[in-house]
């Protein structure tokens, strides 16, 4: 979980908007709304998505790699476990 | 909407799939799980909403460039209006 | 090949780009530029590769399914061979 | 540049591999090769940009926050100079 407080409620505000997303695009397929329609607000889902990504992964470095006192063997440990999600997710 | 029934129920289940997961994502943040495990299920909506993107655009290309008898001219209008998506979503 | 000259002239610019491209950020590695702006070299050839791959892929499917006379069969087999194209570089 | 003569060898590696793949697309297009196959070598050399750009990221990440002794001051800012990069690329 993030750290900071704000940090936490910026992200739970991005997820709420992608769930509120799903739940519009969901009444717009049963409503029988036109494909480009549709196709317009997957591509907002997924421009989201990407945001979200982006800023956990920012705050997570700050919390871990950045802020507090560490050595740069700790450091290196945190690193390994967030290398391998970097270089899958840019792909 | 697609115009097969198989194909809006396929879309469908990927929308619900992503909402589940948006609603997975608030509990683990409000139950204060580690950034790492949420790093990975923000990852997974990512790639949730990319296989979103893919299928419909895939869909729509088959309803509109591919069915049924159209002329070229009618094509090159429904391509006009698609295009602009694609090239935005390469991005 | 794109079928139209400019289509297919449009695509070696953006393809002699990149060539550039690359070979700047060679000289740059080899005289030591600082990390950042290196950094930048390689946004934006990712960027230029990201823009090449949507623009050949919009003459493709203009060049396949759009253009000429042809059934829904003969595009529904163009479509088969660029769908999974699609897919894979949308993950 | 990357701090360590083994990162730097390794992404020279990768820019010579893009160079290379470059003229091969354009000797591709001067031949006359199908769309299909040039579409196929156009997904490569956006799959290695970016790879390129992941590891680069990685390695600048290792460099300026995770090894020697800093301060979690000096970090911020290095943090503060990546940030952006990271948000414009996951876009």
């Amino acid at each position: 979980m993030p750290h900071s407080p704000q940090d936490k409620k910026r992200i739970l505000t991005r997820v709420r908007r992608i769930r509120g997303q799903a739940e519009a695009l969901e009444r717009a397929l049963e409503g029988g709304e036109p494909c480009l329609a549709i196709l317009q607000q997957i591509a907002a889902v997924r421009g989201a998505a990407n945001g979200l990504m982006s800023e956990m992964l920012e705050i997570h470095l700050k919390d871990e790699l950045v802020s507090g006192e560490t050595t740069a063997r700790e450091r290196e440990q945190r690193m390994a476990d967030v290398a391998h999600l970097i270089r899958s997710y840019l792909k």
